[in-house]
């Protein structure tokens, strides 16, 4: 377990992705009580610096000895790495909050979202695990109506932002951008095909199902996070060509009625949320007004007439934040009480 | 009723918009046999030219004594015109074949889709309806698996392309690509928020439910071409930042189980379909790739373990081709014969 220290050696691994960027920012923001920050990268990022509260703090490699003394190891490095590394990290001492899909389906690992279910977190054995970007704006949204009214079924399709692939992934859809307006062909090398301008209705690998890891994602890690095996989930996951922000089209079917009124009103006194939802005012959330924001927000509340008691939903959140970085912090706060 | 003719003077009211210039397009592609064409146009557009079959012909503004001589005229210059000019039109003799929601849920009009209710066209008293883009593609996709296991449910969420705007909305996208790549602030006039790089879920105005209109066609319109008021339809339409094709993430329940090959085998042998479902090959359908193709696309078809028959799609169309231009000629094709 974590001591209770005045401040934390804090490493980061993956300190010059997209996502370890955004956790070293978040850290300062939040005033995360860090003694000292420790950015790992590999052998090819190493050697630059990031900047935090002010001072530029080398990058190192990331080698079996980087967690001497290290109290909080936040990874965001990929599944290989969270997998080899992480338990090197827990046996020096580091208590691991992992961004990779590596650890969240252990049945010893907590995965946590510490709006829904922070009594987890405490139940950690070393590695807690972050859920997956998409799993994590929903399940925000959809806690306080399970809590009021038990969700049966949940039908999701989602509108994912390039930034979730990473930095190459934004730097391509951007080259892309440049290379149509000058009438060149685009080069895709980060997706198997042209993201500007176009829909990729796949993101992550295919099972022989059908589905993607990541729609699987979303159905395995929801039922976790929520501690209810009993919701059945379906979804439909897509690439599209935002740069940051992920949207979701989300359905759901509950045991007890819930109004879209009951609805606002239930997601609009809950944490973690802001309720964007005026039709006449052309107000509903979107990627570009929500990116660089902590809060997940809903709009688009709407009574679904085609089941006996269903609801739709628009959910939004910055993917980078919410979806991972501010997630993994959060969850680092609710251990340092 | 139309009478048979070897060759018919065929007018295009809103002659120089995107669906206009579609339809002379599909008119000439196709051979149908035009003895004149009259393009038609608000005073504003008329005065230039459309090309047909190598010719320059001049385009008219549009006026009550327009349609003398006229055996069939196809509308897509939006309600208000359509409200006014296609009575004109009828009393004038010609057959209207209207691209606008103006008269599609009036008893008395058909709304045709060839694929899905070709009988229906028989019935007309002078006009008849094309459907909305959205449900066109739809409906092409569903009827088959309506007629093998009886759709009782479905859950749609669409991605829906600038051109279903019109010709503004896609000079709009490509403004503000340019002005953001040149780190200058776009200004949206046809859309109210920046599609660039971004997801606006309203299209059409807002209904006091919360729907938007669109949204509400798709339920509507899917069961008056179905012919099945009994279908349970909610949707949720979403404008992203593609210029041609739309996609839909398309959740169905059937009163008799389908598996994903049963929806395969019947959709490759459906008429107006691709079957482009390969997960292994990382073949699905693309905006990117149907723009400027005939057929409707469909991939990523999986079974829907949430519920007890369920299957979900992905659905690609051409909006400005089978989504209106192609399906409004192919009605008119239905007449001729």
């Amino acid at each position: 377990m974590l001591k209770t220290k005045p401040a934390y050696t804090v490493a980061v691994v993956g300190a010059t992705g997209a996502v370890g960027a955004e956790m070293i920012e978040v850290l300062e923001e939040r005033a995360f009580p860090v003694e000292r920050l420790v950015p790992l990268a590999s052998s090819r990022s190493a050697g630059g610096t990031v900047g935090f509260r002010g001072t530029d703090v080398p990058v190192l490699e990331l080698t079996k000895e980087s967690f001497a003394g290290v109290d909080i190891a936040l990874f965001s490095a990929g599944s290989d790495v969270s997998r080899e590394y992480a338990p090197v990290a827990v046996k020096a001492g580091a208590l691991v909050i992992d961004n990779s899909a590596a650890w969240r389906m252990e049945p010893t690992v907590p995965l946590v979202v510490p709006e829904v279910n922070p009594a987890d977190a405490a139940r950690h054995q070393g590695i807690i695990a972050n859920p997956n970007c998409s799993t994590i704006q929903m399940v925000v949204a959809l806690k306080p109506l399970h809590d009021a009214a038990k969700i049966t079924r949940i039908v999701v399709t989602t509108f994912q932002s390039v930034s979730g692939t990473g930095k190459d992934a934004m730097d391509e859809l951007l080259a892309e951008c440049k290379a149509l307006l000058s009438f060149k062909e685009p080069e895709p090398k980060v997706y198997p095909y042209q993201i500007a301008f176009n829909c990729l209705p796949q993101i992550d690998d295919f099972l022989p199902t059908g589905y993607t890891k990541e729609e699987m994602k979303m159905v395995h890690e929801t039922r976790k996070i929520m501690g209810d095996q009993a919701i059945r989930v379906t979804a439909t996951t897509v690439r599209v060509p935002v740069y940051v922000g992920h949207s979701e089209s989300v359905n759901i079917e509950t045991e007890r009625k819930l109004t879209a009124n009951d609805a606002r009103a239930l997601l609009a006194s809950a944490p973690g949320i802001q309720v964007y939802d005026d039709p006449a005012h052309r107000l509903y959330p979107m990627p570009l007004d929500v990116a660089g924001k902590d809060d997940v927000y809903v709009g688009r509340i709407r009574e679904d007439e085609s089941t006996a008691h269903g609801l739709n939903l628009w959910v939004v959140a910055d993917n980078l934040r919410k979806g991972a970085a501010l997630n993994a912090v959060q969850i680092a706060e609710l251990l340092i009480r």
